[in-house]
């Protein structure tokens, strides 16, 4: 029998936003956990999106040059001593792994620019050769991760490392804000997911770094959830990994790198993002089924209508479709059901609609209900769906826009974070003095630094010494 | 300065056909070794090739309504001891992680049933659920690989494996071999590689496996390559991992799996196969670029010749095509390094072509070359493409037909072996004998039981019991 009393999600959004979550992503089937303390299933529905987010940026990435390899999983330990920074950074995360024959070390990549640019030493010899642009998709371990949350932090989880070398700071940079711009397209136009684009402050910045770009989306929650990276590496690994070039001006030079990742996190952050009380509500770019049919059915009629309903789905086939003929359960029961999995639109078809050659159609994002005549049919859903997508993306931007305030001196600034909103405060930008805020209240820290900063900046929100650019600042995951 | 002294591979391929193997793929920038010992880079060029490969088996896969998936790379220890002999037979490969919170052991993945069917016993309630057919893209690692070859024998390498769940065992056979037989469509269809399709014996079946059907292809220095196996795992696993459903009756009942996989080795066997002593020779289907243009420039025709190039790029861009217009290399030079990496047609233009409205076409698997009106080049490209294809399998059949023999007699069989050819020979089917035809050969195993099979078979060729099937024997990778 159906586990009908098991289905749904057993607590509000806005009561518990951490035990929502975690039901949505599992009861959606998304994921599920695993024997694995920290480690997920991503089970069939939540791994269609990932191969939609991998099939949408393989295209954006081709047109911009970028290919696809793929480097070992292993990393030998003495190259996570090349680069300090770095090493220390990614200290407490790392598996290691000993080879049985000659008692090597290995690192489990909790990240690869290490392995990678001990290959791009041996590849690269002149400007002929740069700039080279490579990027994988590929599994991460990082062992630290004490609270988890599916997509959002596991110990394993998946994305893609984008690696690119350059003869120069100006190439180099000016890529690593085309990649983070790609992101936020990718964000926005296929998940409906406004974000904050900006610059890391040196304290947040990716450890060995010169220049850390980050994407922030805003949760319902008050806290802010990095969405993507882009780090302009300077010259500081093609130091340590010794890699050079030979110029046009026939000299050797020290090659500039980037760097930049999205991962499975994405999934997380737009299903915390746009889910509600009833499950998921997924934009139909992304959505795996973009329209479930679902046949009213009475024993008198049943037949006549779940031939209708086959007839409706071969009808509506150039859309993500799925008519969910099953006879043991209610239509109730299924709309229930196939809420809980984010499906966009909802056609109910039952014998009075075909009757007078209607169907109803039904949005899961508003719940809003409106009978659309056979004929107009596939026209209608089309333009319902771009509808949604826009809307979504809309409203998401409005709340968004809603949860930032400025803040001008320290009580204010407490005040917006504790009202759970992001705070854009002036700030000196010194490691310290946000060391003080981190621990004045309890975990805050800089999301980003905007690229578009006013003139006159005003006094840090904390120190009171002279503000460098303004922050926004908010507790995150 | 372009390295031109050492941009050829140095070795024939009949004259050492391992030391060949390495140059090719490492030379045509296929892969790279890393500074991990047994671990690969494969580079863009390979990477394009797996890529098709994922994308040809994944739209396939979906009409077989298989869905993707991703399960954990760390399998905690004490799953493997659920199935006895699973775990013998992965025991010297695993590499081990250690926790640092909780001392658990775990394997990194050297194949996943394990960690897949205890999620499955979780998930599989009712016949409703079944079957259950799930498939996951991941990378592998195993041990205990002594003699690294690129694509053909690496620790870690890149696979799909498919897990499959059903109510009754016809349900479980009749799918593994269609999975066997979309695996030969995908070596032929795909990668002009003819392939042997037959049953292991019982020495060479899958560790814990009732039974193991296998794709072998041969190779040019008599060695055969196991390029795919699907496995009727019987019910021994669901049994291990409690895997459990209620039937139609009412009743609880033990379901059969299957598994099934494919790894980037089939980009070693296709290389192998069909590559010469100038570099690889790859397909038209799976050739990332099929067709380069190379102008023939000479200082006075110089400019009208590299606007010729240009244009034909445009006017054949419906194919995977590449313009090399670099200054600084011969024509010749760039004929040897598009040889190198095997791409199937060279059309050639010069000031000469341009007057008399033609190009030159080259192929590259036979060095055929052809003047084509340019009124007629993107019919002719098109054909020849699809030529090339269907040759490539043909002649590679041939060689493999040619290459099987029939053995009576012990003798007989140490001939054939000993000419680099595959046995046909009866076998009596045991272990024991088995073990002693290795043993005499120096290597010699059986690779497949042929589906096909003769109404009388004749007294084993080792021991002279009565044979049960005829069994090609040979070397192997």
């Amino acid at each position: 029998m159906p586990k009908a009393e098991q289905q749904g999600i057993t607590v509000k959004k806005a009561a518990d936003t951490a035990e929502w979550y975690s039901q949505l992503v599992i009861k959606s089937e998304l994921a599920d956990y695993s024997a694995v303390r920290g480690c997920l299933v991503i089970r069939p529905y939540g791994y269609a999106i990932w191969q939609a987010i991998m099939d949408y940026l393989n295209a954006r990435l081709k047109l911009l040059n970028v290919q696809n390899a793929y480097f070992p999983l292993l990393i030998p330990e003495h190259f996570f001593q090349k680069e300090a920074k770095h090493a220390e950074g990614f200290r407490l995360e790392v598996a290691w792994v000993e080879s049985k024959d000659d008692k090597a070390k290995y690192a489990i990549r909790p990240t690869s620019e290490t392995v990678i640019y001990d290959a791009y030493a041996r590849w690269v010899r002149s400007w002929r050769d740069l700039p080279l642009r490579l990027n994988q998709w590929v599994n991460i371990l990082r062992w630290e991760v004490k609270d988890v949350k599916p997509f959002i932090r596991s110990r394993e989880f998946l994305w893609q490392e984008g690696h690119c070398i350059y003869e120069d700071e100006a190439g180099c940079d000016a890529d690593a804000l085309i990649y983070l711009n790609e992101y936020r397209k990718l964000c926005e136009e296929l998940l409906a997911v406004p974000v904050l684009l900006g610059m890391k402050t040196e304290k947040e910045k990716f450890a060995g770094a010169l220049r850390t770009y980050t994407m922030e989306a805003f949760m319902p929650d008050g806290k802010a959830l990095q969405m993507g990276t882009s780090h302009n590496l300077g010259q500081g690994f093609a130091k340590a990994f010794g890699i050079k070039y030979v110029g046009k001006d026939e000299k050797e030079h020290v090659p500039w790198q980037n760097s930049w990742g999205v991962s499975t996190r994405l999934i997380g952050g737009m299903a915390m993002l746009h889910g509600d009380d009833k499950g998921l509500v997924l934009p139909p770019k992304i959505a795996p089924i973009q329209l479930v049919i679902i046949p009213i059915i009475f024993e008198e009629s049943k037949q006549l209508v779940l031939k209708a309903a086959q007839s409706l789905a071969k009808e509506l086939a150039e859309f993500r479709i799925h008519a969910d003929l099953r006879d043991e359960y209610s239509a109730g029961w299924k709309f229930n059901a196939w809420e809980l999995k984010g499906v966009p639109l909802r056609v109910e078809i039952g014998p009075k609609d075909i009757a007078q050659q209607q169907v109803v159609l039904v949005r899961r994002d508003t719940g809003k209900r409106e009978q659309v005549k056979r004929g107009e049919l596939k026209k209608r859903v089309q333009a319902a769906l771009e509808e949604i997508q826009q809307e979504m993306l809309m409203q998401a931007r409005k709340r968004l826009q809603a949860n930032i305030a400025k803040a001008a001196a320290w009580q204010e600034f407490l005040k917006i974070i504790k009202g759970n909103k992001i705070a854009l405060a002036p700030f000196c930008g010194r490691e310290e003095c946000e060391g003080r805020i981190k621990d004045e209240t309890g975990g805050v820290s800089s999301r980003a630094i905007p690229f578009e900063q006013p003139k006159k900046i005003g006094k840090c929100v904390k120190c009171g010494s002279d503000g460098k650019f303004m922050v926004w600042f908010s507790n995150n995951y």
